[in-house]
């Protein structure tokens, strides 16, 4: 094994953000590119996953998941190339993917580690449509929303990793997919490439109208990944027996206070309708299999990946994580390590 | 067939209320006491159920039912008793509930009318614990809480007509029950009749607080009457997969605009949870074995009734429907006309 001489360079929380996450909120460090201890690995990063949820990692609060500390390498799923291995399941050259965290060098115990096959996928379609990203909208669509051919499924965020993906697997299903996104180019991608069968400019558009008019039966499935105003309009237009999936809040995650609640809520009762929150971690056990179904719709065609693919190293991932709450980017955030 | 010579004396609604319903939202009217037509029969009404959903069915909005039009006959459910019949299916004497209005005589085509037997609970408690308000909290509970034995259910507007109901069938299947109610004396109730493991008093009591300490392993399920800061402060509680049955929002009928939402809704993410709507009308093909159950439950004492029986006559109803937002009423609330 050979170790760069400039040793491991890793991003560290070393604040908590109040509302976005500001360069101080940051902390550069370099460390030695560890040893693989007994058992362990030693992982060269190259793809770093950037996500939404990462934003709630963050704040010092009781969640799915604990909080990154204070002073801790931040938290990433990544994926990269093995340097050396005295575990059993990986050998030197195999890609994987783990939760490796921002820096440029993993030691790693195997846990949650799997190879990523580069035949099949490029490593940032592992991270998206083939990793969390398509997971997300795989378990939460079908799983949670379980859309029937004819129904409606709108979805928020539509242009995001989550959300591009959500539109097709409903598109899949024979359902009609409406999506919600921010500006004309994001929306036109949308139709043109994602194959929705409307989108709604929540900048540009008057949403409440936009929805009678792209949803004139209701909404029978609303995948929600923003949370706020959008979530309390699109609750009036479920359809009876209508399925609400809370995957996320982007709108609300650099809040520094408590945003108002969906005051709509009562449309639940109304139109018997549910409001489920999901995680994709629950699903682990079934990952394969929706993994292998996912390749196979990626494979022939039927699913796009879209990648938003940022070069740099890892000091570029205070201000590339901000792209996700900017509306800078569609689909999948990726920093691509040079 | 005798009819009374002051005719049959109805309420009508004169106007849509702002708020509290008032005296000049309501119209008396008398007019002479029809004869039923042919496959049709006559009642008389002696029983007036009042329930909190009355007031949603006053205002000019889309909702689960049709609002009640200026100038009709307030919609009730009632019993009363065949004065005259036309219909095969009832004959004079028979004892009876149906959409009978606020009015003193109905004349009816049988649709919706079933016979009560007086035998097993008097008709108070036909429209109480054997009528809708029961298989609401049925339905509720146990087609959409799905409570296990050794669960938390947690109810809000506990000392009420579907809320007690609730508490008791939480316990009957082996479950904590804890309460939400206005009051040392409704909360007392709750405890000492009907049989709940602990009540919380949401006008005097430090309500989180109170539920950490009553349900220190969270809420399974949460059967919410109620709405507003009730249902926001519930759902920092809630365990993993935790069940929310959306049955009512009695704190916000009488807003003049919409009430903020549950700023907390992303609990539900957190906790996989689920919050969901619910009409008992839905369940009507289900009703005679859950009546059966329950009034299986009542006769052999596991199930106490309680009815709150005003006595007066139709022209009580306006002042009698407010006892049910001003917290006076503990269980149902039914106008016994004399």
């Amino acid at each position: 094994m050979t170790t760069p001489a400039a040793g491991n360079r890793q991003i560290r929380l070393a604040a908590r953000p109040s509302g976005l996450p500001v360069p101080t909120d940051w902390e550069s460090t370099v460390e030695p590119v560890p040893e693989p201890a007994d058992g362990h690995l030693l992982v060269e990063v190259s793809h770093i996953s950037l996500d939404p949820a990462m934003r709630g990692w963050m704040n010092d609060v009781r969640s799915y998941i604990p909080p990154v500390r204070i002073g801790e390498v931040m938290r990433a799923g990544a994926i990269g190339r093995v340097l050396a291995s005295r575990h059993p399941d990986f050998a030197v050259g195999d890609h994987v993917f783990g939760p490796f965290g921002v820096q440029e060098y993993a030691e790693s115990d195997g846990a949650g580690v799997r190879r990523v096959d580069l035949g099949i996928a490029p490593p940032e379609t592992h991270l998206g449509v083939l990793g969390a990203t398509g997971l997300t909208a795989y378990f939460g669509l079908f799983d949670i929303g379980r859309p029937q051919p004819g129904q409606t499924v709108l979805v928020s965020g539509a242009a995001g990793a989550v959300g591009s993906v959500v539109g097709q697997l409903a598109r899949l299903t024979g359902c009609r997919a409406v999506g919600i996104a921010g500006g004309p180019d994001k929306c036109r991608t949308l139709t043109e490439e994602f194959g929705f069968d409307a989108a709604v400019d929540y900048k540009n558009d008057d949403v409440p109208a936009a929805l009678r008019k792209h949803c004139p039966d209701g909404v029978d499935v609303f995948f929600d990944n923003v949370g706020g105003t959008i979530l309390d309009v699109a609750l009036t237009r479920l359809a009876r027996g209508a399925r609400v999936i809370v995957c996320g809040a982007i709108s609300q995650y650099n809040n520094t206070e408590p945003g108002p609640g969906p005051s709509n809520y009562l449309s639940l009762l109304v139109n018997r309708a549910s409001m489920t929150g999901m995680v994709v971690f629950d699903y682990a056990d079934r990952y394969p299999e929706a993994t292998a179904e996912l390749a196979g719709w990626l494979a022939d065609g039927r699913l796009r990946a879209r990648e938003d693919v940022v070069e740099g190293d890892v000091t570029s991932f205070p201000e590339t994580l901000l792209r996700l709450f900017t509306g800078a980017n569609t689909g999948k955030l990726v920093l691509r390590i040079r």
